[in-house]
């Protein structure tokens, strides 16, 4: 079973991850956690062009460099332990490139699409859980998660950017649930624990849908 | 006006562009010689991931990487210099993912079109000068001077491959030369004067049809 997490900066996707996490090791599960950019080996080094927001980068090489990631991740980290059974839980996926290069940067959104499926081979989650927030309210968390962790911009490329960037892709995600079943919208302005009250029923069903099959 | 080289490893790249150069600039030129991967200052960081053989990458993260140096290296130095009127000359460009991704590792030749269009925003070459030479005399020029300028194999990903590998990589590049007016094929199995006088002929036909123009 393949999972992935999707929302705005700031949208309680690491709180949630770590809910998700010890809910599947209760039920005996095995778990790849994982993220992009930078879940495989490449991808570390990629991360950290990727993200730094000192690092002038122009929108096209900006998209190609976080397929190459995807591209690595898919081939060598999330194929393999979906192969071995495993459950792979991933921080962003193919749709934050549609979010953040089509609705954010504006690049067109069925190139976008085919060239996700460049990158994965065709690779899908059965579960995209995206954490629907009004950007304000993410990016004011993110901030002061900033600044408790004492990050630097080295990884801040996207949260510089304007709110009205960020509510863009708040639209985007939203736009791209409404056409994929594998959707679970999720209100994240609740509070963790009734956000993972909620992500908890559609994994149960899931489990309960894949164990029958 | 805008110049590539393209070539198996060892044709005699190098020594063709110290040439073209110095007659460009006894013409009172100004040219921007630059090289792929690595001609902007996000491929330098690339590069050394890239052409590094020990480091493994998959065939689609491969071609991604490349194509988001060549995103930005055409955005940033390429086309400004262009704009600018100055001659570029550039030490591989589109034809080489052809004949490597595409040829050698037997990727689809149309996608890789659309990918490098994508990644170009269209621009070509004015003028592609194939240094076509038997990969067997090639690789082992190259392995020559690796030794010689005591290199390792941190740019060695494509020298280490077999010469089956490199056969094919020529093929594709005859083959690319017969589709594109662009061309010129020059015989590297001749000494390197032999191979500047070819090119020459060639250079003085284009130069005067750009001034004609």
């Amino acid at each position: 079973m393949f999972i992935s997490l999707e929302g705005v900066e700031g949208a309680g996707k690491t709180t949630l991850i770590q809910k998700m996490v010890a809910y599947f090791g209760s039920c005996g599960k095995e778990v790849l956690l994982t993220r992009e950019p930078g879940g495989s080996e490449l991808g570390k080094k990629l991360r950290g062009i990727i993200l730094n927001a000192e690092e002038k980068i122009c929108p096209t090489a900006e998209l190609l460099l976080f397929l190459a990631d995807r591209a690595e991740h898919t081939e060598t980290c999330i194929a393999p332990a979906l192969a071995q059974g495993k459950i792979v839980l991933c921080d962003r996926f193919i749709d934050s490139t549609v979010a953040y290069q089509g609705y954010g940067r504006g690049m067109d959104i069925d190139r976008l699409n085919m060239l996700n499926a460049l990158a994965t081979n065709g690779l899908k989650p059965d579960l995209t859980i995206l954490l629907d927030l009004d950007p304000e309210i993410g990016l004011a968390r993110a901030t002061a998660r900033n600044i408790a962790q004492n990050l630097t911009v080295s990884e801040g490329r996207f949260e510089a950017e304007a709110l009205e960037f960020h509510q863009k892709i708040r639209t985007g995600f939203l736009t791209i649930s409404r056409r994929e079943k594998r959707f679970l919208v999720v209100n994240a302005a609740q509070d963790a624990d009734a956000v993972f009250a909620d992500v908890l029923k559609a994994l149960e069903r899931l489990l309960e849908e894949k164990e029958s099959e």
